[in-house]
């Protein structure tokens, strides 16, 4: 007999889905962590698969055959991503955000978990079944949201760093032309990755794509795939972008002449429309 | 009548406590949302405790008066803490990860979505009553580790770097000698922090904590109390160490004779003997 009620069984299953996305559970192992049969448990994954399903936040898929069993992804509805987007683009428009420059202060949004896992979610969403082996980014201020969209994808992070540091091992470095036009480096310790492996490439900010290009070289040398680049906001207009393939959740607009204004990328508002 | 069924409804607040750890909801948010009596949404909340307490990962805590509701923190017993540090210390004990000179490549450690969320629960465990207003690391290694202690405690991460960026806007920086004897600079965006506000501090290894100091009086800049600062990895013996009153998960020790060698910090292992 089950030492766990039912309602008990359905609270711990959600909470291990849910604070593992896209890690496969057996009912095997639900069976032989809870002593109950596999066809109850069958009935409380799709009890939950469900509930989250009405919700509307996040799905529970099962999947079958040989290395089947269930597990948790981030899912949101059309309206739901459009709104999340946004509310984070009408945060950056606030006028007391604008630096001198015109340059538009944002790293606390960067690091805000509720934000970031929120976004994340809506990016990892668009590359489940991309089949990314890892995510990888570049230093500094990328990392929390590139890691967040490493966790809903269960894969890990890769960070490209200015330097090779002695406890990092040997190390490929590359030289890239940053979006300010200087000559700089980007490297990435031996053992990190390997050849034949997909790279997700998440970043901050994209504006004419030097860093982007920099990692999509980096990846060559390692003779890594790129499954896709994402980006939280991305400069328009696209002038003379150095790469192609990428999405952004949001658009940032500068001119001489009106302050910076941030806006929810065209694909999300299209997508809307379609709905 | 309620559109969801108790199962539904615990599925759903299961997902919504664990994914916004520390997050008070009040029990009318979940009537609104569920069209249910609150006395039923209590013996909800009351049965996902249990559940989580039976299993012994995570707390659900209900919190009386104005102001209160339930909210999800992190909770491991004793001998699962220990156990998890043990396995991450046997992992960096693996012979292949000593690299020329004695350092220990441990950057995929630091960056694997599982390993670094489970340290962070432990050390959030710590800082559950800490009171801190926001989690501060020092670029780059340690930002994912710390962002997920930040996420746990429900706070904002500020990330201190080596120079200051021109959309950051104005900012404080400090020079502090580094563990190898060089003077460096760290700084963090005026507005990044209040004054009066709690600091945690948080990174991946401390050494004679010059890096810690730094951030130390970084905060003294800003008129910030440090409400804690925790490691992942900590060098012994501490010799003269350049700050008191930090704790970290592993400890390192390394001699011109032996390989490094990494084993769960000492306060574990007595806690685990004690119980």
């Amino acid at each position: 007999m089950s030492k766990f009620k039912r309602a008990q069984r359905i609270a711990i299953i959600s909470r291990m889905l849910v604070e593992n996305p896209s890690s496969v559970f057996t009912l095997s192992s639900f069976s032989k962590k809870f002593g109950a049969a596999k066809s109850t448990l069958s009935e409380d994954v799709a009890l939950i698969a469900d509930a989250f399903e009405k919700e509307g936040i996040g799905r529970v898929i099962t999947k079958q055959g040989v290395l089947g069993g269930v597990y948790y992804c981030p899912h949101f509805s059309v309206d739901r991503a459009y709104e999340e987007v946004n509310n984070v683009s009408r945060m950056l428009n606030d006028p007391r955000r604008i630096l001198p420059g015109g340059f538009l202060y944002w790293s606390d949004i960067l690091s805000t978990p509720n934000i970031v896992n929120t976004l994340a979610s809506i990016i990892a969403m668009e590359y489940l079944n991309s089949e990314a082996d890892f995510v990888l980014t570049m230093e500094t201020k990328g990392i929390p949201f590139a890691f967040a969209v490493a966790h809903l994808l269960g894969v890990p992070l890769l960070v490209a760093r200015r330097t090779s540091k002695v406890y990092e091992g040997s190390s490929v470095s590359i030289n890239y032309f940053s979006g300010k036009g200087s000559l700089e480096a980007m490297s990435l310790p031996k053992r990190a990755a390997k050849a034949g492996e997909k790279a997700l490439i998440i970043d901050d900010f994209i504006s004419d794509g030097g860093t982007a290009l920099g990692m999509c070289t980096l990846m060559k040398e390692f003779n890594v795939h790129i499954a896709g680049m994402a980006f939280m906001l991305s400069e328009e207009p696209r002038k003379a972008r150095h790469v192609s393939g990428d999405i952004s959740l949001m658009t940032l607009s500068r001119s001489s002449e009106a302050p910076p204004y941030v806006q929810p990328a065209q694909w999300l508002k299209e997508r809307r429309s379609k709905e």
